[in-house]
């Protein structure tokens, strides 16, 4: 069986990627790097931990994470966009979720997490709902980022 | 037995912290928010895995990347600063070696890592050798990181 990461560099070949990532905290970015010559496709990304940082770097409007949060499905496709923007690479994946103990202001529960795509000419966002602890959600959601990636490439 | 993350954001209660991450690829960042509460110390960071993006989002003069190359203690300080810059945090940790399986235009062997600190008034850089495969000398590079943090806080 193929390790999904290798599946999605070996796909990409040729076109570049970037990621952004919030509730993942870098860990799409360490599944794609544990794959030798991930280079060739993988620039780098930025972990954007608070919503500042979602601004800053990634250039998600401060009104649109005040207002719908930012565990949402339009700041998932913001942070994708502006990761792809700001590392000038073909293509980005973000996430942004609520891995627990606590929830959010938006009454969104532990579990949800919002994973995005961004390409040259769109870009799109897509919910799960993934339970047990902490690291398990996290486990679920940089793997469903990797096939969400792999079904968009 | 302590878990080395928590100690490290333990100690930081009241200041802040940013990653910048080449060898390491995002898992400083995940093994960070791998803890409940991160989120107060830690805001996020930069995974810049190669020279371009060292340069773009950290700042990092390119060259000083053509000169002693990007696995170097100049470069490991260097990333560490501009991401204490970028994301305007009291401290940043940064990394960038060579995982193999090749090595570089620089003459480094397979298993040298630079990881580098940052702070208000200076930084730091320390050489290190590890053994071992791919995934082995990352762990023990990511481990270094937040030991090497804990001793400079």
């Amino acid at each position: 069986m193929t390790n999904p990461a290798s599946k999605v560099l070996s796909a990409l070949k040729g076109r570049t990627l970037a990621t952004a990532e919030s509730c993942t905290g870098g860990g799409i970015g360490a599944a794609l790097t544990a794959v030798p010559g991930a280079s060739s496709v993988y620039k780098g990304g930025v972990i954007s931990y608070c919503n500042e940082i979602k601004h800053t770097l990634l250039g998600v409007d401060m009104q649109l994470l005040d207002t719908v949060g930012a565990v949402s499905a339009p700041v998932a496709e913001a942070m994708a966009q502006g990761a792809r923007r700001a590392l000038g690479t073909d293509l980005a994946v973000s996430s942004t979720g609520l891995l627990g103990p606590g929830g959010d202001d938006f009454g969104n529960a532990v579990g949800t997490v919002f994973l995005g795509i961004a390409w040259k000419t769109g870009s799109l966002a897509r919910e799960y709902r993934f339970s047990g602890n902490r690291e398990q959600i996290r486990q679920q959601a940089v793997e469903a980022a990797l096939k969400l990636l792999s079904e968009h490439i």
